[in-house]
């Protein structure tokens, strides 16, 4: 976790609150700190401009997915229960697959999000249909527990009535998630909420049957991706094939222009990633 | 964690509710389930007769502070925080220590066992006296984090007051916890805590600060400790003289007929870890 | 590595000198140590007989090519030399794959060989072409080293004029093995090579250029293959279609009569490997 | 592995043919490459000084020989082998007991450095007495074989005549290491020997005994030592009077102009490490 980039705390990140200053990468031009240590070069120019969109998926929703799927011990012949079908659940799922897993369950209320990640091959669960998630992962898998899960939603969890309730899936998740199992955490949880309803949510609490994970034995792994353990690695399996990530997250080219519709589209639920291309670069390309 | 022993639930233990009905071991003679598996032979009788009671130790107490170390990361040159100085925490002391840790901090409010963990070799916080952890850490490492920490208290945790809250230690554990640091938690936490004051606390649930930890990066590793992985590399620490264990739980042999006076003193704090020893066989070689 | 099935030393094997005394595997019926330990229960009859050529391969020849390219810390994006085509070659080929590898180069002198490697993704190296091995990666990828070598052939090994030279594919491997990479080796080296041509070769010494390997800080893994460690995981990459592990080493069912022939092709190098069905129970299924 | 330093070949040295260049680190000034990322910061200089002779052995010796250890698997509990008592094996040996080895026992021919390794609580082997080191570790832990070893020795191993045969180290720890354990080589071995008096070891081959390496499943980890993964951790170590890595390797301070003589007191095989203080800053605080 970087210690430099931040003088306020570890970690930083373009455009966000408290994570160093770093003015947001949707711009015309970013500048890259560390830049000697931070970039990763393409091989190839050319053969990177062909998969571009891919590419692009280098910089965040990819490396964030992966790593929440190394922290859940995804591996050869798992079994995986995705929780929320954003772009970083796909990008989680579609690392699932990468990663060999058996079978790359996700989860949302989201009846299109749902739909996108079942054409890429994965199994799926619809929150808003009755029973337990269990009871949905038995029907799939004839048991109702996973080998490793992964929270791709955080604390803007909703319960079944649309209700925000931050501790939610974690909870949800460690009844499903096996014996000495292990659940990867990218989705954010903050330190503060200011704008919960109720007092514990915005000093940034949550309410865990953290008893229930205890009992067996599981693993839970938090924070921010360490995007340079992965990107050489991740990199070339998009540069040979081997993942289809931009089709994974849907991605879009827009406009720098358009970004605050795609902002709005975003907040509607939409199951898109929205590709910004200031200079229209990519539209030559593709 | 074994899935055969208990037709209940993952994970076994003698004499615990829901843990498999295996009658307690503290009982002249005790069943060991898969003995041809689960059973460590001592190279040689004589020898071992001499330390048996740091081996007796191996049963339970050390295993389960060396795999509180191990998951908090502990190796070369670290520095620790053990919550809780009662056996569980001075076995992750002592651990510590043969993990290579630079500097092993132990808190407890009771000053008995303070003194006994300062008796080995490390440092304590009184957390009677006035000031957070992270200033009472800084005074002794001139920062206010440690590289690993260890909960060896579980949800009986109590605040400076006296009273029972079952998330103090974690939370705690979250505030003084270098960034990228692990918490390892041999501490119990309960599905289920009937004679709790709240209805939270009653249904195992804590209000955890989970994006404090999720800020820094923190991993999280509860659950029953595996002993078969660690016993005998342990056995073999203790044989020759790499860990002074039974002086570090500060162990009494005691007779059947004396248990339940040592179950009375151990409730009340003294720090000591009792020996049953049902047939006097130890008192001869001792 | 197992040392309780083999009086004489570590580790066992059915049908071969020194491994325990356990008459082959080849028969109609097979008797299994410690098999309350040792079995693997497929969840289901009816699916384990729609892919039992496939699963077939987890006794043995899948774990061991899979537990090569582990080794060989195969992993997403790895670009990775498999050397010899043979059953295990081709298994480790269709594990790299599974386990995320860029691109997977197989080497061999055998053309049907390496046409059936090209068949299901290899890029493939004759080497009965002129020009080095780093000359033949350099012409597929840009550089003449890959990240992690596998090492299928063993002490077997010949040089380009037909001549057996057990160290020459350990050499080649360092070659061509980038710095920091690993070597898996699951082909076999023996203790004593008695009808071997020259001393060395005969009290199973290798002529090494281990300095080389030094250099470049290699690590090498050799030995028998812990099958326990991976049969769960790969029989359910099976169960679920992410590898087609049959079709990789080219199977072919033969009745218990027809394995002399079996035996007798294979020696001629026959891209295959034989399933021997005694009851003619797969014929009624396939 | 460091590919930018030595434009010729992975890794670099100060002082070495082929390493980059680096006029050698005896001198009064040395230019660090890549100072930004490659230094170390003590926390308080005047408790640096305290203990420099202990960490200027963090340049090189103290994590070669920690590394070796690493590679080697050594662990709580472990029994572990170093051959060789020069600087690297005393680090070596330091480092197997920081890692809470259970016994660590050095080889050697020379008395006075085996008497050095006993002073620090090693156990040891004289390669001149008769029988074989499996012979002679039985003696010691009743068993022939350890978990781990450690070659510190390198190309230049002797046989007991006293003539140079590299694979002499090798061979040995082979036979000596247990099933399925792993040996750590940060002992040198070259690419070419051209002093050497046959073909083999001019060329740099080495005549290995690997197929018994290969029946016991052993792994081998060579090259240069990574020092930042190890240098902080072992400082810290240092600082809090975990390790006494100068008093293990024997450290003795002399001026630059004393550094000829040290290089051939070395070279006779003085049990000693020597320190140069090019400004006598030393010997002011020591």
């Amino acid at each position: 976790m970087c210690l430099n980039v931040n003088p306020g705390r570890p970690g930083g990140a373009y455009g966000y609150v408290d994570m160093g200053g770093w003015i947001g990468g949707q711009a015309e031009y970013v500048m890259v700190p560390y830049a000697d240590f931070n970039l990763l070069k393409f091989p190839d120019k050319a053969q990177a401009m062909e998969k571009i969109q891919d590419l692009t998926c280098l910089t965040d929703i990819l490396p964030t997915g992966y790593h929440g799927c190394i922290n859940a011990g995804v591996t050869t012949g798992s079994t995986v229960l995705i929780s929320g079908a954003g772009p970083v659940g796909l990008a989680a799922a579609a690392s699932a697959k990468l990663l060999g897993a058996a079978v790359v369950i996700v989860s949302d209320f989201n009846k299109d999000r749902l739909a996108h990640a079942a054409s890429f091959g994965c199994e799926t669960i619809d929150l808003s249909r009755g029973g337990t998630i269990g009871e949905q992962i038995e029907q799939i898998l004839k048991v109702p527990e996973v080998d490793c899960t992964v929270d791709c939603v955080g604390f803007e969890a909703k319960q079944k009535g649309g209700e925000e309730q931050p501790a939610t899936v974690l909870n949800q998740l460690m009844a499903v998630t096996r014996a000495a199992g292990r659940i990867g955490i990218p989705g954010l949880y903050v330190t503060a909420d200011p704008g919960a309803k109720d007092k514990a949510a915005r000093e940034g609490s949550l309410s865990l049957q953290f008893g229930l994970g205890w009992a067996k034995s599981h693993a839970f792994f938090t924070g921010q991706t360490p995007v340079l353990r992965y990107n050489r690695g991740l990199m070339m399996a998009i540069l040979h094939d081997r993942i289809k990530i931009a089709k994974a997250v849907n991605t879009t080219v827009i406009t720098l222009d358009a970004a605050p519709q795609g902002y709005a589209d975003f907040d509607k639920g939409v199951a898109r990633k929205f590709v910004i291309d200031p200079h229209g670069s990519l539209k030559k390309t593709a």
